[in-house]
């Protein structure tokens, strides 16, 4: 076939549950996405791995792959830097793979910049009060730190018309089943796969 | 919620199997769509039932119908007149259901124009052999008329990047679990929901 893979993205603000949503995705059996694993400079909350969840980076290391031009995205998050390798990205959907990034908003826009035929897909809270509830619940914030991720969230929802999709992240499995879907969906869009059907009719 | 319906349009070459796909998706215990009966001249093939497969009418019947405007679409095609009642198709999207409509290539083009955000599919064949082989061994055509419906075939997959979706029908579950597929990532598009996230954010 020779087709190229599609870069699916994932982003939506920062609490909304973007992590478990993307394990979810990659737990079920029929998970046919490669994971572009971000790299970060934040320190790994309780249970998350070195190359597993981020690749966990020094500022100074991070600021280096800037200088590189070796990263798709970055963005600089409540004193944090995130990023994707870009090498990465490019060979999978070179090799006809489907690409899964789970990013933050400010590098989703990035993305959509250099790949404007990328599926977008905004994971939504139920509410502001549900993500405010997710956001305290975690433990891990002081308050001052809450009330600027719900000023930041507030503002990354105003950019959710930018996005193909919307999901809303309302049950895990289900926001699961629904982004299956959508990635199923895409590959059916016309856009995407009018010559090869077209070539198909022609060979048999 | 008070959310329109979304229409979906099925079609594709004569031949290719959409009546067996459309009763396959129907027969779903999840299926949630309304399905538009099609309303046709042409005589009913052995199993197909008034008012279950098509509303079957005489030439004269049908063309008051046109005259009254009571037609959302409507075709002739090998000699017969197919069409969509409009009235139905309007009350049951107003009333927030999917409606699905069944039709052909050329009535597909004057509900576009009608409706110009439905969500319009093409099933595709295999092969143009495997649609002939399927068109002959339906058995109840001439030599000529199979020719003739070759070339229309022919016409039709041309019209295909006109969709938004193209559905292969080389299996009728695989064809089904896309369709279904389709239409739960239409619902999340973010142009179809974009208002109703926006609301649920400001009331909770």
């Amino acid at each position: 076939m020779n087709e190229k893979g599609l870069l699916i993205v994932l982003s939506g603000p920062s609490g909304v549950g973007k992590g478990t949503v993307r394990q979810a995705v990659f737990s079920r059996p029929d998970a046919k996405f490669e994971y572009s694993i971000s790299i970060t400079t934040r320190k790994p909350r309780e249970g998350e791995k070195d190359g597993v969840d981020y690749f966990f980076k020094t500022r100074e290391e991070f600021e280096q792959l800037i200088k590189d031009d070796k990263l798709l995205e970055y963005a600089e998050y409540v004193g944090n830097y995130y990023g994707t390798p870009v090498d990465y990205v490019q060979e999978t959907l070179n090799a006809g793979k489907d690409v899964f990034l789970e990013i933050e908003v400010q590098g989703a826009k990035q993305v959509r910049e250099k790949f404007p035929d990328g599926l977008f897909i905004f994971l939504m809270p139920p509410s502001l009060g549900e993500l405010q509830n997710r956001i305290v619940g975690r433990g891990t914030e002081s308050e001052d730190l809450i009330s600027n991720r719900m000023e930041a969230a507030r503002k990354e929802i105003e950019l959710m018309s930018m996005y193909d999709y919307i999901v809303e992240n309302d049950d895990v499995e289900l926001a699961v089943d629904r982004i299956n879907a959508i990635v199923l969906a895409e590959h059916h869009r016309s856009e995407r796969c009018v010559s090869k059907y077209i070539k198909l009719l022609e060979v048999k």
